[in-house]
């Protein structure tokens, strides 16, 4: 039953508001329909704005969406820029607002009121600010300021390791700046009791004052990275400072290492487990100081540690905040008052995974939203079904991606939870542009239930695998559907067995008995580990826990004498794919302690925080993970592919 | 309760039948696994054949999966290699052999037999064949033969349009090949309701000698094709010969059209609607016999028509066999001999979207199968499910992927059935690598239930779209489901809708009664079409069926008195997106039968069958479509981008 609307408001006019207009319009041409934006801007991809600063695309009004005579003509909208909403009177059902150019004041009447304003980068409360170099990004104006000050050999130091640190990280070192990154003292993680604290280090000190080297300050990172020729421009610097002991906080540490590796071969300073306390100006230049040391000759600072909902006139009209200061919806988007609505990075959602509120700045959530929003005031009674947290960034040559919940969030919430990683091919070994999918899937081990799944690559396919996880998380399926999944198989695109199906039937086995678990973390020095692979690969690629001994999977039947009856056996390979086969063989043969170490060797470099296999290695000896080894079944030879045999 | 099986005999030792014995293996280490293959490999990628062919890759061994010696060490199987089964005793448990090489005989014991034969191509019974040079492709000596008989400037035809046709049409081109494609007069394609006969028009006549001329023979062809420079290489030719009018027959007809077009532009002559009535030999050429003229000077035919299963063996021993020759399994890929099981290409299996029987030799579910029948030949009641057709196929530079039932099949079923075309960007539209995916979304219109999907593109991000939709077909999701997937999106990967999203939200309109669609198919010359462009655009790409107006949505309100208030109004735009707006504007201005034309301007372009916006187009006079139309939301100014406003 649609009813005429009288007027409604909309408070933002960017991913959420828009997308709540447009869907306003084509379901009541009878309405009025006012936007109100503190911006001079409308509808404009906020996503693409480090894009733009890294220069990847020239047109910046491309990156408004729809442009403004476009909304005004399609849309029979009321566009009302540059004027910002001063209160609401919810008992009159009204909008006071101040054009920011004029200062002229006025108001507005409503029927229904819809809350779209969005969140504010943090600016914590640190010494030197504001300054008129430390700045933040969150649209095109602060992206014109940050493109205005870039400049070839400026060196720069994001502050923040999350999504837009590090793209931002990633444009400033594409137009040659000097960069670093990390999160202020205000921030704490808690500890995942699947990552114990990392090996990396914070680094010892910094010099007071040193010259624009990228050597040099690199060497004061947690290792000494030899960065690529490629990349030592001699004017390109860039550094991130990270409170915490990962960037991209979605994914579990181990799975955010890869990217750490990314960073420094890219000549990006890394600062883990490094707060930032401060900020001096010197001169023209600025100094940051991180506790232990100091970055000095600073030329600007980007801000990127997270964001604070702008819901300070909700709060004054006394709409229900959530105890972060979050607007409170149901899921018809309606907040406390039932003539107001919220939508977007300014409200609190349910985390479906989770079953409990979270919230997810994020654009598609934020349409989404906007177009529930648009129907409830249109007297359908759509509901928003929550959120799940699917994410995907490209950072250089790699790509990460999420979906569901991480094994962090699931301990810090009590929830039953395992994982196992795997390393499959993204597509069949003999075609070019072969990478290893470096995955983790995580389920609920009562009833298979898919929890979250999460792939870092260098190649092609993640995006592609975790858009099929998500579907499965949002139809509640188990790992036994990921199991019998037909996705789609040609030599370009996958293999036989897609890395999803891996995935699943891997998860799958561990609950049917075939094949029991354990994990990296949960090695100690004290413990036998059995590696299966080729002698050749255990003198190239060590083991570096536990107490390794090496007999080829292929001569284990033959070799049983040679191993404990009283004590558990961790097994491993490259990836776990041998070593499930010589689990089956030890549980066959009267073993009954036997442990599969999820993901191999590979996943213990993860576990260690040391470069994948084909990512440049840290030591200055250069020596190199086994690149030669085969991803899929570990074998030097490439001997699998993923296809037939693989689980 | 896993039992120890005693003997077990697998029959083919490629897909299904090496992931059974991997499988039995891991499953139980004292059985007896013995695997009899005819050919000299075991364990080779049959779908990798057209890309050796096409010299994508070096490493002829990189076909192997996993070598022999591999599969001997690591999963104990006794392997026997150029050995043919010649026949079954099911009453006694055994099978006899024959080695091929030596023509000894032999018998063996088995307790459980699998099936596993596979297919063989279709030779058909026309004149002129068995010839040396008119070669088939199903395993590495197939390969290595017209690797052997490929030359560059050899002229090669391809009989057959479908995967495998399409894939050695390509590596012949590769190969610089002069190469044609088609199917013979022994297939018949059943007419979709919703795809009446196509305006292409067969080649009128054949010369009955030409020289090797590209431009000559491709002015044969339906319409004359003015070939891409690059590509017209003196020493290029290659053809296609095809039946039905069109190729990739998963596609509906409108579907697979840009891959018409995209052959074309790449050099290969399309013979469509044609059948091949048989071949001759003159010297040291081939004539080949099209009916209606000839194709001269022919150096090899590739026969690529289609599959039929090896089940001459499982016949005699009196296993059951569907009407077509394959043989008939349970859930559990039992025969009707509960000892003899049977998994690949030779079985019958379950489309599980149309609740019947089919038959798909694909490697994915022949993997998935073998997996199946080792775990109830070891005691568990693992079921297969069945089938969707979740296929993929790389041609040259476009992509075309399918999952589920296409409207076609289900015309041909009788099941009710809708659906909608799309052309959203791949990502949004500010980042370089844009380009529309071509989506066609099928649905139960009693309740919404995803039935099937096709992309078809020229840019990358159709595999992620094509598994999102073959999960939620899997999971027995909904349109309303696809409309709140929560999918990955960064600006590098897709947009704040995702295609998906687009694609649910369309249809779910649909349903909602938010507005009704028809399709090109449906409109007649007689019938009022609206045309919501911009009239710019609406010159530069006119609307070709109906009987056009052409007023720009923007003034559509103020011109509702140009319009018939007595007969259906068919909408349309570029896309169908301005379109969708139109229709809500009339509706809700008392026009009760308004229709948006689905997929609008560019779904003409399909029906028609010409080249889509970017496709370089058949006239001679080199009139293109309008490229520089914004594929989401159909402005010439790119106004959209699919993020608020779209559907």
């Amino acid at each position: 039953m649609e009813q005429k609307v009288q007027k409604v408001v909309i408070i933002g006019g960017v991913a959420g508001g828009m997308a709540c207009a447009a869907r306003l319009r084509r379901l009541n041409e009878a309405a009025s329909i006012t936007v109100f934006e503190k911006g001079p801007d409308f509808s404009f991809s906020n996503c693409g704005l480090p894009y733009f600063i890294g220069g990847e695309f020239e047109d910046r009004n491309g990156l408004l969406i729809i442009k403004e005579p476009v909304l005004r003509s399609r849309f029979n909208l009321d566009l009302r820029s540059m004027t910002e909403i001063t209160s609401i009177d919810r008992a009159n059902k009204k909008v006071s607002f101040r054009k920011l150019v004029t200062g002229e004041t006025g108001e507005m009447a409503y029927d229904q009121l819809v809350i779209s304003t969005g969140a504010s980068p943090i600016v914590p409360p640190l010494p030197g600010l504001p300054h008129p170099r430390i700045l933040t990004l969150r649209n095109m104006v602060d992206m014109d300021r940050i493109v205005n000050t870039v400049h070839e050999g400026a060196k720069a130091v994001v502050v923040g390791g999350g999504f837009v640190g590090l793209e931002v990280a990633e444009a400033l070192t594409h137009r040659k700046c000097l960069v670093e990154v990390g999160i202020p003292a205000c921030f704490t993680l808690p500890a995942s009791p699947h990552s114990p604290p990392r090996s990396t280090s914070p680094p010892a000190c910094f010099p007071t004052s040193s010259p624009a080297s990228p050597h040099l300050i690199v060497e004061l990172c947690d290792q000494m990275i030899p960065l690529d020729p490629r990349l030592t421009h001699p004017a390109c610097f860039t550094a991130i400072v990270e409170m915490c002991d990962q960037v991209m906080m979605p994914l579990d540490p181990e799975m955010a290492n890869p990217l750490h590796h990314e960073l420094r071969n890219h000549g990006v300073a890394l600062h883990l487990k490094t707060a930032c306390k401060g900020f001096r100006a010197v001169g023209e230049k600025l100094t940051v100081d991180l506790g232990a040391g100091l970055i000095t000759d600073v030329d600007f600072v980007i801000l990127a540690i997270g964001v604070r909902p702008d819901t300070a006139i909700a709060q004054a009209a006394g709409l229900q905040l959530s105890p972060r200061g979050y607007l409170v919806v149901d899921e018809h988007m309606r907040t406390s008052d039932p003539a107001v609505y919220a939508v977007g990075d300014a409200i609190q959602t349910h985390d479906v995974v989770l079953d409990a509120p979270t919230v997810l700045p994020l654009a598609g959530p934020a349409a989404r939203q906007g177009r529930t929003a648009a129907e409830n005031i249109c007297g359908r009674a759509t509901a928003f079904r929550g959120v799940q947290g699917t994410a995907i960034l490209r950072l250089f040559g790699m790509v990460a991606c999420c979906t569901g919940a991480n094994c962090k969030t699931l301990a810090r919430a009590g929830k039953p939870h395992a994982f196992v990683h795997l390393h499959p091919l993204n597509h069949v070994a003999f075609m070019p542009g072969k990478a290893p999918l470096h995955m983790k899937l995580v389920y609920d081990p009562t009833d298979g239930r898919v929890l979250g799944a999460q792939i870092v690559t260098a190649g092609q396919g993640a995006d592609s695998r975790i858009n099929a996880v998500a579907m499965a998380i949002q139809g509640r399926m188990t790992v036994y559907d990921l199991e019998q999944a037909e996705l789609a198989y040609a030599p370009p695109f996958s293999g036989p067995k897609d890395p999803v199906n891996m995935a699943g039937m891997l998860a799958a086995g561990v609950l049917r008995g075939d094949q029991a678990m354990t994990s990296w973390d949960r090695i100690s020095p004290a413990d036998f580990v059995l590696d299966v692979r080729s002698p050749q690969e255990a003198t190239v690629g060590p083991i570096l826990k536990g107490h390794p001994v090496n007999i080829p999977v292929e001569q284990l039947r033959s070799r049983l004498a040679e191993l404990p009856r009283d004590k558990p056996i961790n097994v491993t390979c490259a990836v776990g794919v041998r070593a499930y086969l010589a689990v089956r063989i030890l549980l066959q043969n009267g073993f009954t302690q036997v442990f599969n170490i999820t993901g191999g060797h590979t996943s213990m470099l993860m576990d260690l925080g040391m470069p994948m296999p084909g990512q440049r290695a840290p030591q200055p000896a250069g020596e190199h993970a086994p690149a030669s080894v085969h991803a899929c079944c570990g074998t030097a030879a490439g001997a699998c592919g993923g296809a037939p045999g693989c689980h």
